[in-house]
């Protein structure tokens, strides 16, 4: 039997996966498993975009162009106005998800062997892309005592060498909820500028900013346009996670050139995807603002209950709709799997991310969770009732 | 500026992208351009396929797991079943495209440097996704004169080094429409055997065999079942390029789990598109026989057509809706170029695919072009006299 590749083996599978099937069998036992766990959220998705799907009138769903329609191109460009981005239509890419945007930028901007850096905790597949790529991560941990703030930028410096190519960032931030501040923003300009690298920016929060706080996206920074590769999706805008259409916008014209090459290679985006994104880019103010009233809502819930629970700590996430959480616990990806094997409240239990798995540094994260505040209040205040049991009683279990 | 990777740079562009400019200007200065550069069908998309899009009453357009839909996964069981080919659900992988399967076949399969083999004229892409995988490509040609058939396999012994992994075959065959009989699939497999290679087989043509040979898929070679990864799509069979389905299949288990991290750092293949897919797998056995006749008769009438323009020929392609045409020019790269800049006839002209593109080998293909007899029998004709007299015209102009 051949052998499989050695990206095949040292390509990450998150905790989380692993997880999975104590879920299901506690489903299977009759348990109410309150899933914190994903970022699938339970808001509908935008009327006019249900619509255009049900009225696509098309007798061939043939190819779209690789690099996306054009007309949702160009109706992007002013949803990007709206955020003080100025783009044009060829400065944007529509790719497949998200997930194709930070795989195809990983792909044109960086060589097997090449180095970008990552603040830590932060979203797993970054790594997975990195794998895919040949490249290599190296993360600077921010820590649950700031607030997950930028570290320190001579943090940032100490790592840079020869084969460090980027910076990525993700902001509003997945797993912390963090919003990076003006000055923060200008730091990492000044840091690209300085050592002419990639600005990798995962904006795909942006609509969830909840502090008043201003959203600076890496677009606003001036005199690093040909360096900043925007990562931008509808799957959480929209709640349209299963249409698959993100986009990968910069304007650096070597890299739209490369990263169009790999548009081509893989033909198309998904059709009708790009329809229902289009669509929902009329999706009117009340949708947007009900869906960001209840992300308010459930945040200041979520987090005022859990900061209540003895031990239990999680700064306030000023966008997003995660947060990451200390634990009373020695071992947050023992306690998880408990929860999910053992442990049971009223035949309910709940299903949490391991923060180990947003972490490269070994020992990170260890006490921490990060909980996705996807689901209904109602939901919510039960799980964070069964939370607050499930740490009684896996405390107070005899120790081995 | 930061620079691009030096796969972004090698990676390959169609001649037929170089080409697309001028198209678009003939057609700009009015001229109706008979497209026979593209495997876009203009066939109809089965309506249950289109129903199943209408009637989708989700609120909310939420993943769907990362290797695809059970259900979708389960029905394909029997499908694959009508052609001999036993699988279970378990080693169904569902992916965005055939294009993806073959990305995703390569990444789990191949390190940076190892080898595959494929007989060339072949589909561009395949070139595309060996560059993103850092895998290298070496071809054999196969020629015209002997129709495209399978190379002598002691040329295939001949590349054979400690570094080859796999041998790729398309069959039916993209760009040729060769098929592969019974006797040459079976010296395939015992190569396969005894070199402990990968087989990658790319099948999604198998609808369209037209000359009563048998369909001799990797998947029914006995003993080899753990080295074949069967990549499949639906964007062919059903007129759903658009949609962006396609399969990835191995009994191999540890490509399976390889694979499937890929596929989870891509969160999911897109929802609609199955949903479409599924249902297009009950299109009735009319529906295909109309796509199978259609076919059918174009490939006669094209065939029959080009063989009587003096100095022309093409073999009598067995299956897909291709077929690469030797031409009575010099370079066909420039006589596609100058049909499209320079010619017209009657406020016509025709884009075809320079085969150069097809090739790896420098200078093979180049008096060849290929044609996808995917319009209609009336334009097909139509575009049939403008090559006629375009290549008239075109060998009697004063030579530079």
């Amino acid at each position: 039997m051949p052998t499989i590749s050695e990206r095949g083996v040292i390509m990450p599978s998150s905790p989380i996966r692993k997880l999975t099937p104590l879920s299901n069998s506690a489903k299977a036992r009759g348990l109410k498993v309150y899933h914190l766990n994903i970022g699938q959220p339970d808001i509908p998705t935008p009327e006019v975009g249900l619509d255009a799907l049900k009225k696509i009138d098309r007798k061939v769903l043939e190819y779209s162009p690789s690099e996306g329609n054009k007309s949702y191109r160009e109706k992007l460009v002013s949803y990007y106005a709206k955020y003080n981005i100025s783009v044009a239509a060829d400065d944007i890419i529509v790719t497949t998800g998200g997930s194709e945007a930070v795989l195809f930028a990983f792909m044109a901007c960086l060589d097997p062997g090449d180095e970008i850096i990552i603040p830590e905790p932060a979203y797993a597949n970054y790594m997975a892309f990195a794998v895919s790529a040949g490249a290599v991560i190296r993360t600077i941990p921010s820590s649950i005592e700031e607030g997950f703030a930028l570290p320190p930028i001579e943090k940032f410096e100490e790592l840079i060498n020869e084969r460090t190519k980027g910076i990525l960032i993700c902001n509003p931030n997945n797993p912390t909820g963090y919003l990076y501040s003006r000055a923060e923003m200008n730091q990492i300009k000044h840091l690209v500028m300085k050592h002419d690298l990639y600005l990798f920016s995962d904006e795909v929060y942006r609509e969830f900013i909840y502090t008043g706080s201003p959203y600076i996206s890496a677009c606003h920074l001036v005199g690093i346009e040909n360096n900043v590769v925007l990562i931008d999706s509808v799957s959480k805008r929209y709640s349209e996670c299963g249409i698959r259409i993100g986009a990968l916008i910069t304007k650096n014209k070597d890299v739209r050139t490369a990263v169009l090459k790999f548009c081509q290679a893989r033909l198309s985006p998904p059709l009708i995807g790009q329809i229902i994104a289009e669509a929902s880019l009329d999706a009117d103010i009340d949708y947007m603002q009900d869906v960001y009233d209840e992300y308010v809502e459930r945040r200041k819930f979520l987090i005022d209950r859990l900061n209540r629970i003895p031990g239990v700590y999680t700064p306030i996430p000023m966008g997003a709709f995660y947060t990451v959480v200390r634990l009373p616990v020695d071992d947050a990806d023992k306690f998880c799997e408990w929860c999910l094997s053992d442990f049971e409240y009223e035949g309910q239990t709940i299903f949490m991310a391991p923060a180990s798995g947003f972490y490269m540094t070994p020992g990170l994260g260890k006490n921490e969770v990060r909980m996705a505040y996807v689901i209904n209040k109602e939901d919510l205040g039960k799980a964070i009732t069964v939370l607050e049991k499930a740490l009684q009683t896996y405390n107070n279990l005899p120790k081995e």
